[in-house]
């Protein structure tokens, strides 16, 4: 066992294990009680290291760093936008760039992990229920380390996530239904058949995986103001969480930035729950065009809504149309392609802003969690005019160029 | 004028000029008088900067690094993988991952290069023709800085690009016909309008831009045997061969790489000049799957056909059913989703080496120049099986199982 890990703690009922008694959830609590690493923080020192990892690796839940070094994954860009900063009216907005890991999404962090706890255990197959984003990231990582996967995913799943699947070679079990329906069944058949789930959540190493964020962000910025993250399952926010609270516990921050849970309109489990301060989320029949945060039960609600409430943070609804217009305004004024779900963070944050809750002083991170050419089936991309000549061409550009004029 | 270029000399007639006498082409050559940057390097020291970006400033055309250090372009990740290198039996094989770059592809280099001198010009708009790749590049990076873009693409280009286009708000002139059409148009068009031309290996800056792989592969490996590059227009070679060329005359590399120009067989203009030891690349029909190789006559091939006989290279064509399988292999085995274009980098290598021109204890380099999710057209994603309920997957799976026991 990881000589710094203290117990794995149940998120619900607060029964500790330790790691030799638990894979999964709490035996007691079922899907709900998602386990979260403790550690022996009083005994760990973090020196400033060069490497991100070598760094960070007492607060790791493995006993070396192999494999974690992959593909320039930790960490990833952080940058600021003169336009969107200017359009904003927030001098420090800052973007955590996950839309360049390796598959194009945040979730090669939790994959990446899973995988080398798969390795360590001797697991040659490792399965996963995914909305499209895990999914790819898992079969990608699976498919670098020679690990067989099974992905159960959406029949709705956007097309280049399911191109990705093909050629990363998974084993694609595709359900007449919801994201909701793919995670039970995949669990039962995954119990059955002896693979390694890695289903969100469920898993306690893609929590842990998916915190390395939060230290990235403090490496690169130090300490933020507020944290918005795309939400559905809930799994990002509790990672993001879980790395702030390992910093506090460190003593490396002294109190934690707001998170903001930002989800769409129809598909806001988490936001309701916060309403109405509850320390369950709620079940919904999830709609949104942005697939990757829709689910009617987030596997990881609970986390989340611990870390609004332990920040001090935010619950925010979009509609599916304020979503397209912050993915817009990414594109036009920032040259930022990001899927509807990661372009719900923003919208959010022009939500809050516009309410006065975030202040132009105040320091921001946005969390982009998904490359935009994942899903681009919200594009209008039809009807674009096609030109024969150079006539009809110069004639265009002059009608346009006087429209700008007038 | 940037204090260490000595001039500016024509790829073709080897005249030279001052960086103030000419914008893009040599005058007396025309189109085919791409202009290639020739420095004062008896007087530049390299330091062994910690950054790469000062380490490398005395080779790049501009007196500061201003906007240069943009969302970790530089350098891009560099990474082996164990199951390609066994597959091939190139222990020594390295992948130069650029399907991470900010828009998905290599073409980020050359626009962030023609972007900043843009601005140091003054100019407020900048055009190009494009298969796609530069198009969405150079929209993204436009965006990102402010500067309008006017993009002509051939009617053909694959939908995620074209999306990309859309989200940064590019004015896209899309043209009935193909890429060697939208090319003449687009100079016609902006010189009339007096926009600045980013084309590819027509504007001097491209080349610089795209040499800058070289610096990181030096910097990343030191010297590799072989540089596999997908080819089209012959300019990502001709970049790859400047780079290489600035290292040999800092007297930092021996002797340059050999450099592979990987074709489609639809569209091989310059590996048959090449096998006719011609100095000017052929013109050819094109027809491919691999859309971003797609080019009927190469805009920079008399510079990609000097690179292969200066570094005593080699011209590969494969056929699109072999840049198929090599994706596949590529994803299957190694984790990576490269587009057609990339693929057929890999496709080339298979065929050397079973050929036996590369050797097993040789180090080699593949460039992965665009992201697999740019264009998804040539994945088989229909007819993928749906599952209703748990008993229908079981009994599929044990039947796989008893397939993969056989």
């Amino acid at each position: 066992m990881k000589k710094d890990v203290a117990y794995l703690k149940c998120i619900k009922c607060g029964e500790r294990y330790s790691l030799d008694e638990v894979t999964y959830t709490c035996p007691k609590c079922g899907y709900d009680g998602v386990l979260w690493f403790e550690y022996q923080y009083e005994n760990i020192r973090i020196e400033n290291e060069e490497s991100f990892l070598n760094k960070w690796a007492p607060v790791f839940p493995f006993e070396t760093l192999d494999g974690l070094d992959f593909r320039n994954l930790f960490p990833s860009p952080m940058y600021k936008n003169d336009n969107l900063s200017r359009f904003l009216n927030i001098p420090e907005l800052w973007f955590k760039d996950d839309t360049r890991n390796p598959s194009g999404s945040f979730k090669d962090r939790a994959s990446l992990f899973v995988l080398k706890h798969a390795l360590e255990k001797g697991y040659k197959k490792i399965s996963l229920a995914s909305t499209g984003n895990a999914a790819s990231s898992m079969a990608s990582i699976g498919a670098a380390f020679g690990i067989d996967t099974y992905i159960f995913v959406p029949h709705t799943i956007p097309k280049p996530k399911l191109a990705q699947l093909v050629v990363y070679g998974a084993n694609i079990i595709m359900i007449e239904g919801k994201y909701d329906l793919a995670f039970d069944l995949s669990i039962d058949v995954s119990m059955k058949f002896g693979w390694y789930i890695r289903n969100t959540g469920f898993n306690p190493y893609t929590v842990e995986g998916k915190k390395t964020v939060s230290l990235e962000i403090f490496d690169q910025i130090e300490l933020p103001d507020w944290v918005f993250v795309p939400t559905g399952d809930g799994c990002i926010l509790g990672g993001v969480y879980k790395g702030f609270y390992d910093l506090h516990k460190l003593g490396l921050i002294e109190k934690m930035p707001h998170l903001v849970a930002v989800q769409a309109e129809g598909s806001a489990s988490i936001v309701k729950a916060f309403e109405k301060r509850q320390l369950l989320p709620e079940k919904v029949n999830a709609k949104t065009i942005a697939d990757s945060i829709s689910v009617d039960y987030p596997r990881n609600g609970i986390m989340a809504l611990e870390g609004l409430y332990k920040t001090d943070g935010l619950g925010i609804m979009v509609t599916d149309d304020e979503i397209l217009r912050a993915q817009t305004i990414l594109g036009k004024l920032g040259g930022i392609f990001a899927e509807p779900a990661s372009s719900a963070a923003f919208a959010g944050l022009m939500k809050a802003k516009e309410r006065g809750i975030v202040k132009e002083d105040e320091r921001v991170v946005v969390l982009l969690t998904g490359n935009g050419l994942k899903d681009i089936s919200s594009i209008k991309i039809d009807n674009i005019k096609v030109f024969k000549d150079l006539d009809e061409i110069e004639e265009y550009i002059k009608k346009e160029e006087d429209k700008d004029g007038l």
